[in-house]
């Protein structure tokens, strides 16, 4: 029998009960495919008396995660604690300093220390691995980084967050609004009670800056995304998404340009018919486009015990098995620090909604300012009348630069015929 | 500088090609990526005068294959001949035997002598590779043996023929019969021109066989794939499935069932709005169902010289890092023949197509025919009327048994008021 490796797991909540329960019902399994035991030594969590519906007898207890670090019988460290500063990233860098493998789920660390970790571990010959950091149970990480390492990757994009991807597809299949459908997920368990983290964006962009330094081999540069949510998003945008023959998504997109790399997390018009289009509800989906694989397509859960606690076993099981690849897909001591394309450098098409006051001469005002930035109209949309009051009005544009857009949109949302911000939803026809 | 990665290529058609232009072209991609550089030493083909659009001078060029197996500069060999004999099982054999580990992308030689093989390899403490045998440029030997590798796998199914694919694609979409669409996909290279490799399924049930290995850890068993192919799909069963919300699919499907193992590749109508039914055109789709991760898809190109060929270096890559992994995911000496389960113990629900004579009383005999057998009708379509003369009669069953079912129709096929062979297509609810 070969030596079993050792396992401490720092963080009992959902996602460590899930591994623990996964390391024990599919024990058999998992020896049989690695050739020996993967077994968990020595846990650590807040409060001991805690129930947690797993039978910890015979595991050793730490009050201080950090501790597991220092357990001659832990070879792996499984930090499931959370947060990008604080207790994870102490237990992290100290468990690398003791010679310890590490596995976490954590992408606010990884998008914050992402490039320092990776070269703290790589420096000691040790695995700093982090699949259940993005998507959750998809193996997205193992995909980019290993299933399409002959490619350069021209373009990763994606549904990263959840709760968002719930939030807008309820708001479509039933009609109601964003914070009516937001409380029902706050019931159901699908959005946390502070649920800022999500709908505005920041937890999409963490793992977006993880797979960004993944497809283009580039330092993690989670300040460089642009971010923004999906709390302005009306059901009327929805609607009108549904006639032009989109769906509202909260996209990240990492893409290689001309000027730099452009990471940024909006919300987004999709084609219905394409494989963003078409991932509804709680589902994340990742597109990688390779030089030589053209678009692969990966969708499954991105959250829940079972599916993250089963991509955190998969990089127990590489290390178990001796499998190795530097952190971000190249050595982290040649990760370069690759320029960003600011997000006024977007070209690409607009959806632009004004609520503006029926009379006329207002649409003539609108189209001139969009001339005079150069922006050129697609297609308009004005549906039943109301002279005087307020009534939406919809428009297309052709491709153009960002930075125009936001210019004659100043001007729009200035006019005293608009009755209320402009809402501008980026267009990408993937 | 690390040493570099000696490739002997056999096979210069077009998967050999885009390996060596994928070689070339990210070269220092893929050193970085790998730290050592992964240089093509060698090839064979069969007619060295023939112009390939590739630059081999500075290569070795063997007019015999099984050379490459001992020429001193060749680490591993990559065995692009095709056929589940003869000379590409030669070659692998040699190789292996020499000490070379070996990339493929032979499905038919893995279906066949898959098992063997694997235990000669790991024997020797060699790598058999073969992402591209199954799905071309999708990793889903990797998705599936590594990333999903901390679940016991309940299903494994999909799209993994491309040409047939195509073909009911452009089918539904223009409304054209199957000769006529095939004849089209030959000239347009999409199909070969002897098409029964395709279009009889043979070459997606290589591919199941593999898939159903290392998806459920069992001894490759190619022969006990039931096979069934499209020729006998007409425009009017597409119609129909249409109008009751179902694509057709040349379906592979692997299942672990109490009975066994099913393994079974034939046309299924499967929901629109399914992963699967949203497969259209030349594209591959997999989905493999584990007991934590649920669902996971991976779409992307199955076919062509740049996604085959991504395939292939991505196993060149984990060989030049020094990535390991047992050949089906289990060692080979524990992969056990696991019971199969036939095609009459299938459970599920039926789609029937008759072509009747329109006189009243025949759909009587028909339902009559069916409560006999203990099979129970769901839906009932016939449109449009003409006395005496044929006319088509659609119906879709409750789940029941295939025998029962087969049964039934054996006895409906035989009504004289029945004017054809009555077509039967499987519903798959996924």
């Amino acid at each position: 029998m070969a030596k079993p490796l050792k396992i401490g797991i720092a963080g009992l909540g959902t996602v460590g009960g899930g591994v623990l329960q996964i390391l024990r019902r599919n024990a058999d399994l998992l020896e049989t495919r690695c050739g020996r035991p993967v077994v968990v030594t020595a846990v650590s969590a807040r409060s001991r008396g805690k129930d947690r519906g797993a039978d910890l007898s015979g595991l050793r207890w730490y009050d201080d995660a950090a501790a597991l670090a220092h357990d001659p019988e832990v070879d792996v460290v499984c930090e499931l604690i959370g947060g990008s500063d604080g207790v994870a990233k102490a237990l992290v860098e100290t468990a690398l300093a003791n010679g310890r493998h590490v596995v976490t789920a954590n992408k606010a660390l990884l998008a914050r220390h992402g490039t320092a970790l990776a070269l703290a571990a790589e420096s000691r010959g040790l695995t700093l691995a982090y699949e259940a950091a993005v998507a959750g149970g998809i193996p997205v990480i193992k995909g980019l980084r290993e299933g399409l390492a002959a490619n350069r990757v021209r373009e990763v994009h994606g549904i990263l967050n959840g709760t968002c991807n719930y939030i807008l597809t309820e708001m479509r299949t039933t009609g109601r609004d964003f914070a009516d459908v937001l409380a029902d997920a706050q019931r159901l368990g699908y959005a946390e009670a502070d649920p800022g983290f999500d709908i505005d964006g920041v937890d999409a962009a963490h793992k977006l800056a993880i797979l960004t330094a993944v497809a283009f081999g580039c330092q993690v540069d989670f300040d460089a995304v642009h971010v923004e949510g999906i709390r302005h998003i009306s059901s009327l945008d929805i609607q009108y998404a549904d006639e032009l023959g989109y769906r509202i998504r909260l996209l990240a997109i990492g893409r290689r340009t001309e000027r730099g790399i452009e990471q940024r997390v909006h919300p987004c018009m999709v084609p219905v018919g394409s494989p963003i289009g078409a991932t509804d509800g709680v589902f994340n989906a990742v597109v990688a486009d390779g030089d030589f694989v053209d678009k692969v397509v990966l969708v499954g859960r991105g959250a829940g015990a079972g599916p993250t606690a089963s991509a955190v076993v998969a990089d127990l099981l590489d290390i178990a098995q001796g499998r190795r690849t530097p952190t971000f897909g190249v050595p982290a001591e040649r990760l370069v620090p690759l320029p960003a394309s600011p997000i006024d450098s977007r070209r690409g098409r607009y959806y632009l909604r004004l609520m503006v006051v029926d009379r006329p001469g207002v649409i003539a005002d609108v189209a001139a300012l969009l001339r005079d930035h150069n922006v050129s109209m697609e297609a308009f949309l004005q549906r039943g009348r109301a002279p005087g009051e307020a009534v939406p009005v919809v428009l297309t544009t052709h491709e153009t630069d960002e930075a125009a857009m936001q210019r004659a949109l100043a001007q729009i949302g200035a006019l005293d015929t608009v009755l209320e911000p402009p809402r501008l939803i980026r267009i990408e026809d993937f």
